[in-house]
């Protein structure tokens, strides 16, 4: 439901509400261009839970619904979905404090509705005045929630810009490990794919509804905040729950293997939710993510002979299995040999410089994508990966990207993009995500 | 089953045996880089019908399969499926018309073991020697079919380039009505995104299979064609059964209400297939392909008033009704009013122009898909439609566009990609896609 009356959702009296609307920059951003009187055409303040109709009227009984509020933000352990679409956005010039909560409570309104198959206010996609655009785009209308997830987070700059500048008061709450990722060998960044004031990661199983999300998030942040980069990908390269079968990623290798599962509780808890004892406090809950864009030297790749690819991987390619034997989830044997009396896993080999027995057990969650962007001038795919991890600090990652200096398959990618952020914890219902932030 | 011995399929002894491996071209298209003695790891041939193994093994038991072989190809009547993954392709120089034709039998071995769930030759993806790059590129080993099809056709300057050269002997053998399309109203054509001496239509209800087919159809391209341009959809806008829900356009309408069905024979046989009687002998069973990258002005569209986008396309926009009044597939009524007495369906929308019953009973067979390629540097979508369409004869489309010139939506529309091709009959078994061209 749309209410022309701003509620700060977090003083609602029914602990158990959601925002109750768009605010007023919000309903600005969906229309902008007629009349600001146009609006004015919800009654009344609506919480989510309030609102029995809408998309989920859908074909698909079985779509799965994950909830939005909760300790920790959806998207992360939940299963990993078949789509991605993940947008990195740059707060406006002269925007202020105010607008950036206004801007995180709008999005938590919309972000709940989407997330439970319903448009993104209670007018929707047609049913507002003929005379104002719709609240909501409407290439959804029809689909089911799809277990679309929505996750939002703050970058390095967000707290404070590189040239130092504390836009948004928050400089003083920045998590001390939220820097900007040092550099790598093997990356060839392009700044047009990296970084952002805030990200939006959107899974779905249908790519459509992943895309409306991005969308009308995108849209309701007008004059607010702007789309820097974006990517969307499919056939996620890594599992969250022991009975999805490993998927592969572009190498035609399994991908994500020994990751962290989502009902694995005591590896959560120590390697990617923030604890009720690291700082900041308002992290608790929380994790951080690392996006990286991959790209592949697909034909490259497509030309080694498949023992170079094994030995690459330190995997088979059929079974997935380390090669020093047994199957997919045999621990690989670092010190097994070959016939010839050499490593039967590679000491270049990326399953041995990654695992977490030879890097004091560090671990992260990971929840990458693969991505085809078309194809080069010379007729190659523009395809990789696109990796997502989630991780207690960021400096999980930078000490496994390190100990990858040496990976025989960096001949083969080249890191192009690239983004850290802090993942705030779930909102609580009535509150909006971040608002620890803020308090 | 991979071969040395290259067999003409055309003269295999069991006619409903299909090409019996790839060639030696096909062969070295797939391990170049590694001395070519690597690759004997084949014994004797092996026809698809007679491979029982393969990636059918995969979990999901329901996955569809569809017929290869047969009197048309699929991918053009078949139940439109989730993804798309199109391919242009253009002849390399210094080949001739047997690289061609063997290419084109190359292609059809592997696009039928593919399209069963198979992996592109016997040995596959790790079933080779050790020591040589396997055929298959992997990322699909595990996933059923799900529903691929893999759709062939030729351009116009595969017949005669455009300087009039006739580089495989078969200007003489072009159909008529096959010419680069005119220029229309409201296009900005990208020459990178246009055209192609060939074109492959890969599309599977999983975008990784869709990925997988044109990839693999890539490489095995090599040294004979190149990939030209490509383009990755989702969200298909039209359908083409009648229990499948018309799909939404990335303006939020249903798109395709009116497209013929697949089980419309009448109609497919009036509008979509080439005709015994029609020119020339080698097409019929055949069509012909209009691709159309059609890039929407999203932001722009969003912030039109409801009334103004559901004028423009002449229909409501939950409903997918027409103007004039009813449900989705009522009949348009051009005459009715409205309440101010002009007309209930303005004479410029969408779907007046496009009427068959303005456009002397004109039709096409629509298979678009929708696309979104990630952002501009001002944070707008880079989005919009990838019109396919099938038709007896290019002339439909033309003139269906020329109707469209006046077209409200154009405003809020630009094309900048386009294709034309002839798309031959399906292949027999034992014989190759195009094998009636050069016969």
């Amino acid at each position: 439901m749309i209410t022309n009356e701003k509620t700060d959702p977090t003083l609602a009296h029914d602990p158990q509400s959601a925002p109750t609307g768009l605010s007023r920059r919000g309903l600005l951003g969906l229309a902008a261009g007629v009349g600001a009187a146009g609006l004015a055409v919800g009654a009344g303040a609506g919480s989510i839970a309030g609102v029995a109709a809408g998309r989920q009227k859908a074909g698909d009984a079985a779509a799965s619904v994950f909830p939005y509020f909760g300790a920790h933000q959806a998207g992360i352990t939940t299963p990993v979905q078949d789509h991605l679409h993940f947008a990195a956005f740059d707060m406006m010039a002269r925007t202020n404090r105010d607008d950036l909560v206004e801007l995180l409570q709008d999005w938590t309104y919309a972000a709940a509705r989407m997330s439970q198959g319903l448009d993104v206010s209670a007018t929707g996609s047609v049913g507002g005045s003929p005379e104002a655009p719709p609240d909501d785009t409407g290439e959804a209308l029809g689909l089911a929630a799809n277990g679309l997830t929505i996750t939002i987070g703050f970058g390095p700059t967000l707290f404070e810009t590189e040239d130092g500048t504390d836009r948004y008061g928050l400089a003083a709450r920045r998590p001390a490990s939220l820097q900007k990722l040092p550099p790598f060998l093997g990356e060839d960044l392009i700044p047009g794919l990296s970084g952002g004031d805030l990200f939006v990661q959107a899974c779905a199983d249908d790519p459509q509804v992943a895309v409306h999300a991005v969308r009308n998030l995108s849209r309701i942040a007008f004059g607010r905040a702007k789309l820097r980069w974006s990517q969307l990908g499919f056939g996620k390269t890594s599992k969250t729950t022991a009975d999805q079968a490993t998927p592969r990623n572009l190498f035609g290798f399994k991908d994500g293997t020994a990751n962290i599962l989502a009902d694995d509780a005591d590896a959560l808890a120590a390697h990617v939710w923030v604890g009720a004892e690291d700082e900041p406090a308002w992290m608790a809950g929380g994790s951080y993510l690392v996006a990286r864009k991959i790209a592949m030297r697909i034909e490259t790749w497509d030309r080694l002979r498949l023992s170079e690819q094994e030995r690459t991987f330190g995997r088979d390619k059929g079974e997935g299995a380390p090669l020093s034997g047994g199957k997919e989830q045999t621990a690989p044997d670092f010190h097994a040999t070959s016939a010839t009396g050499s490593p039967a896993i590679d000491a270049r080999s990326h399953v041995r410089l990654a695992h977490p027995d030879l890097n004091d057990g560090n671990r992260i969650l990971r929840r990458g994508y693969n991505y085809v962007d078309g194809n080069t001038a010379l007729g190659t795919l523009d395809a990789g990966l696109f990796f997502l991890s989630y991780q207690r600090s960021p400096e999980q990652f930078v000490r496994l990207q390190k100990a990858l200096a040496t990976d025989l398959m960096a001949e083969y990618v080249t890191h192009v993009g690239s983004g850290v952020w802090a993942v705030p914890p779930g909102a609580a219902a009535g509150s909006y995500v971040g608002a620890g932030l803020f308090a």
